[in-house]
């Protein structure tokens, strides 16, 4: 166990040595409730699409080579033989000197290679007039033309979104295997929090970290277990914690890893199993009492306290682990550039996270404004910023007008980045 | 009934019009079950948090003004008149020359009004030596300085990630009221199409269009009624379409509306209500078939077959409705800015879209590649593309290298849009 403060890179260093995410598992899923889910498997094309060749436009089914030399005044002359509908297999065959009546979607009928646009015809009785020559294939849409049988279509680890299930329908598809996606206790310690609904008695507040880190588990595709305040008490956070690896498949705690007398956590997470506490602070700001901990091994994030560090460290740590767990290939916090509002100090020696908001100034520069971090424990902080910008350990400043990246916390549009047009 | 082509603009003003969308109604939802959902209400915080002032280190409550003139040589004597512990109502009062110890988190005591960090005194037996003088409510977080009981702490219209559920959380509350989500039916028509799972009969294609349109009607926070496919043949279509009418807030259907013998759909709209088909084609490429009713109040968008004319209708013309009805207030499609990788050409007299995928170039440039369009069944075309333009009915051409707004498809994040760092 480190003694000494991890640095944020050491610390996302023992995270990934000691637990390496791998997906939790494959389910199958109705094409219906696949939306958003994270493909598992690559999908190869059974058959063709379209299974057979398909007229594009109205007109006349033809052997091409028999429209060659039609012109507008010098039409060419054939013979309808038939009629060819949308979704019936056509009997007729075209010969040399024929033609077959066909709509947009039919089957190209046998003996027929391209067909003459309605438009570029003239009949009378049985007898078409062929004003303009096509070529081989014209009008038509080939058997495999959009997918072929054989091909990967559709890659493991890709999102699902309606075009997806598009293309899985079009294969003929009801279901589609997807990552599981992973079980995420979430657990609240502190005897000064109270369960949101309960009445408040004087000195306490309520819990707002077990509500936020449970939606937050949901928005990475994980499925959380909320189970609420555990209080600060040895056996009872270690019964606790004990049901919690047994039920979940990542423990993320927050609060009670503070300094201070009650900070049983590491205590009781060494003695749950091995190898135990990996690490227990971490040179960052804010967020520096972050531990982490592998226990029989299931990885157990034991987050700050404080609603905004809390989650901040939970997009830090927690979420890129849930993003590989869940099978997601995507980047788990989207970002974009923008520049400095003002010139941002960071935290002596730590690896600095600040809090921002996005603006546009009047020639549409993005510009990343601090949210006042205030007294730490706020929520309204939090609910302030959209986003968060790095300052490295050996940085002295962000100068006012420098291009920053900024960290989205959601991954939703917003309404100041929709405002390009 | 139009019988000219609409205008992209004039199709858009009918909609309106004809059917102003307002939210279908509200919900009370679980805490839990609120991630993602539209607040239906301003929050207006009925507490103060943190409901009483609270200690923001550990340390000794004190009276300011008893420290004035500490310094380090020369400490100030306080006498510790006892402890208070976070989640318990102080007992103690801090009466002049007095200090109570306290922890992060807990109730400042009565009489105090600043804390002294640990670090800045020393103890011996019942004796603080106080080296630093404090102003009065240092370290100290007051009562409703996170939220102020009276404020509107969140608005109607948000849309409720991780971190407004924590603000919920704050103020105590278990249940929110949130927007309800429009029940859309979606329809499909065509002689030609064959559910997914089923045999497929020589000449048939499966079924692409309700299955990517129920999948893009979740992704709008919508509720899809999936009613799969209906004959081509009046009676059948007439009552599946009242069905569908009684069951949902809107309805949409996909092809039947080309030109054609068997485009019955307009003329069942009109028997099935008032007003009826209120325009039917649009001079817009892809997608000019699109047809809109209003039938007994509620809204009908027939789209045209062809799976990509289907979604980018839908992403056009359905999707802003729907996002109305659901309450949101974002804009429905994100957009960005990009530069044109090829010269581009429109179709004539008719607003076109044209299918894009995003790349960067070397200098970190955001490029559009226009997706050929081939042949215009092809789903994979819409697989491939990550957003569209749109060119005006005016305009000769985009011009490669020149700016232009992509609207996307996806509301999740881009690899490529990531790659900003």
């Amino acid at each position: 166990m480190f003694r000494k403060l991890a640095s944020f890179e050491e610390a996302k260093k023992i995270i990934e040595q000691n637990f390496p995410p791998k997906p939790v598992g494959v389910e199958q899923v109705p094409l219906s409730e696949a939306h958003g889910r994270t493909l598992a498997k690559d999908m190869v094309a059974t058959t063709d699409v379209p299974p057979f060749n398909r007229s594009t436009v109205d007109g006349y089914a033809v052997k091409a080579s028999d429209t060659f030399g039609a012109e507008e005044d010098q039409p060419t002359t054939l013979r309808l033989c038939g009629q060819v509908a949308v979704g019936e297999y056509p009997r007729v065959i075209v010969e040399v000197g024929k033609a077959a009546e066909i709509v947009t979607g039919a089957p190209l009928p046998k003996g027929a290679d391209a067909v003459v646009m309605m438009e570029h015809t003239n009949r009378r009785d049985n007898t078409i007039f062929v004003h303009r020559p096509v070529s081989q294939g014209e009008n038509v849409m080939k058997a495999g033309s959009d997918i072929q049988k054989g091909q990967t279509v559709l890659q493991a680890g890709q999102r699902l979104s309606p075009k997806h299930i598009g293309v899985l329908a079009a294969l003929g598809l009801t279901e589609v295997k997807v990552y599981g996606q992973p079980r995420v206790a979430v657990v609240s310690t502190g005897e000064e929090i109270v369960e949101p609904g309960k009445p408040l008695p004087p000195g306490k507040i309520y819990d707002i970290n077990a509500p936020t880190l449970s939606a937050a588990v949901l928005e990475c595709g994980g499925k959380p277990i909320n189970l609420g305040i555990v209080p600060d008490e040895k056996d009872q956070l270690k019964s606790a914690l004990g049901g919690a690896l047994n039920m979940a498949d990542v423990v993320i705690t927050s609060g009670g890893v503070s300094v201070g007398p009650r900070d049983l956590l590491p205590l009781v997470l060494n003695e749950l199993g091995e190898p135990g506490v990996l690490f227990s602070g971490v040179a960052i700001k804010p967020g520096k009492p972050l531990t982490f901990a592998v226990v029989n091994g299931k990885p157990v994030f034991s987050l700050p306290g404080h609603p905004t560090s809390s989650l901040l460290t939970f997009h830090l740590f927690v979420r890129p682990i849930l993003y590989r767990m869940a099978g997601k290939r995507e980047q788990a916090t989207p970002t974009l550039r923008a520049v400095a509002a003002s010139k941002i100090f960071p935290a002596r020696g730590r690896r600095t996270f600040v809090m921002v908001n996005l603006t546009r100034d009047k020639s549409g520069r993005l510009l990343a404004s601090p949210v006042p971090l205030g007294l730490s424990g706020a929520i309204t902080t939090l609910a302030k910023a959209e986003g968060f910008i790095q300052i490295p350990e050996n940085q002295q400043f962000i100068d006012e007008g420098s291009e920053v990246t900024v960290h989205l916390f959601e991954e939703k549009s917003n309404s100041v980045l929709d405002r390009s047009h």
